[in-house]
């Protein structure tokens, strides 16, 4: 309990309500039924059924999208049980890195040129791949394939950092945005001091914009351990220019607490 | 304005904190800045604050949401401006109301059997309309079908009441669920007083739980203009059923009215 039980007396000095100016009125919380005090004081009665309306708008709108999202899906021919719906597919995709041992991946060209610019550029234009009905993807697991046409479908995929990083090369290469900006999402999620450099470089070879900046957030917020790190060797390495980014940033973030700081200092 | 601006004296009894016991405090609305009486007094300002936090997050989640709906929208042969999307469509829709004259409409099979049990029953058990690739709609209008079916690419239609009834019609044949809601809900927002008993007898004939209900309200709260109305004296003759189903919710209505103004009599 962070609030402190406090009873307060509260006494209307307006004139024309005199039979209720004074009353012993300690204030209590319709939300979370706590007392409070006056400077503690949020929203008036109005204000917060208002509140709890807009709130229920808000989650009957989540419930009608959600609807939409379930009626828009796609079953795909990867979906466990749905055996009729290979039918109507009209091309197969091929992970080329594992040779001619795994299977196709069936799909409908409808689909894939509706979610990829590159796919359409492939499909409509009569080339090699929409005479063949075969698309082979070069550089891609089977796992990685079946997943990125997962998701193609229904707009889900299951994943652990590897697949995040797989898929978000994938959707680089065809440019699926969705697909990209789900990804990096992921991965901002599992940043941490320990793989912030490795995933700095990583998204900055993929233009993962949004995983790039929270990774040198946290990189010039550990310096001093990153930089005693193997991966920080090699970098130097490998890729001075983004060495030199960090450091740039963490001196701009040093001139800002500074300047920050003397400001606070004059104030007080 | 519907509250009083009062000004309130607040004052703690509280024994530890006695240089602060006797200020002049006037609350004030964090959200709407006005002032407010004890009595109106709504959340604390921490609970204020997390309902910001909750509605912020519902907004982000409606915003990844409808990302995720644009995402799974497919292009149809029916999108203006995309004459490439006819491409790698296997199937034509044929409305036979309008006789030779009408287009076809080309669809994927596999769009169609995703979102309808009964053309996936037609299309995948070598049916005519499967070797023939062509499904000929009865009873229906050539504009209705084009708003079929970009609504079974699009989850969208631009609606009036007749086509909102024509397609609720067509999702009742076809079992397409959601269509059959999205018509649902406008009817219900188009209910007055003047098409209330047309509408419920509508709703009746397909199964349009929602609008029944909704229209029987509308009816039972105007029981007196409706019985005068032509369309009632048709029902009484065609459907005296349905009729007496009115009659039964008026006089449920007048029950539990008479019995919840009884007991109000009563606690007064």
């Amino acid at each position: 309990m962070r609030r402190t039980h406090h009873r307060c007396v509260i006494q209307s000095e307006s004139s024309e309500s005199g039979s209720e100016s004074v009353s012993d009125t300690s204030m209590r919380c319709i939300s979370c039924r706590e007392e409070y005090l006056p400077r503690d004081a949020g929203t008036c009665k109005e204000c917060y059924v208002e509140a709890g309306e807009t709130e229920e708008e808000l989650k009957r709108e989540i419930e009608d999208l959600k609807a939409k999202v379930t009626f828009l899906r796609l079953s795909s021919s990867l979906d466990h049980g749905n055996s009729s719906s290979r039918s109507f597919t009209d091309v197969v995709l091929i992970a080329s890195e594992d040779s001619a041992s795994s299977p196709p991946v069936p799909a409908h060209k409808a689909l894939l040129v509706s979610r990829s610019p590159v796919f359409r550029a492939m499909l409509e234009n009569e080339m090699e791949e929409s005479r063949s009905g075969t698309i082979k993807i070069s550089d891609i697991s089977y796992d990685t394939l079946r997943t990125f046409v997962y998701y193609l479908y229904t707009a889900e995929a299951c994943l652990d950092e590897q697949m995040a990083c797989d898929l978000l090369v994938m959707s680089e290469k065809y440019q699926v945005k969705h697909l990209k900006s789900y990804c990096e999402k992921f991965l901002v999620t599992k940043l941490n001091p320990d793989n912030s450099l490795m995933t700095y470089a990583f998204a900055h070879q993929h233009n993962a914009k949004h995983v790039r900046d929270a990774a040198l957030l946290q990189i010039i917020e550990n310096m001093e351990n990153v930089t005693k790190r193997e991966e920080y060797m090699e970098l130097v390495e490998k890729e001075p220019r983004l060495i030199v980014e960090i450091y740039e940033a963490y001196l701009s973030k040093q001139v800002n607490t500074a300047a920050g700081g003397t400001s606070t200092s004059k104030t007080c």
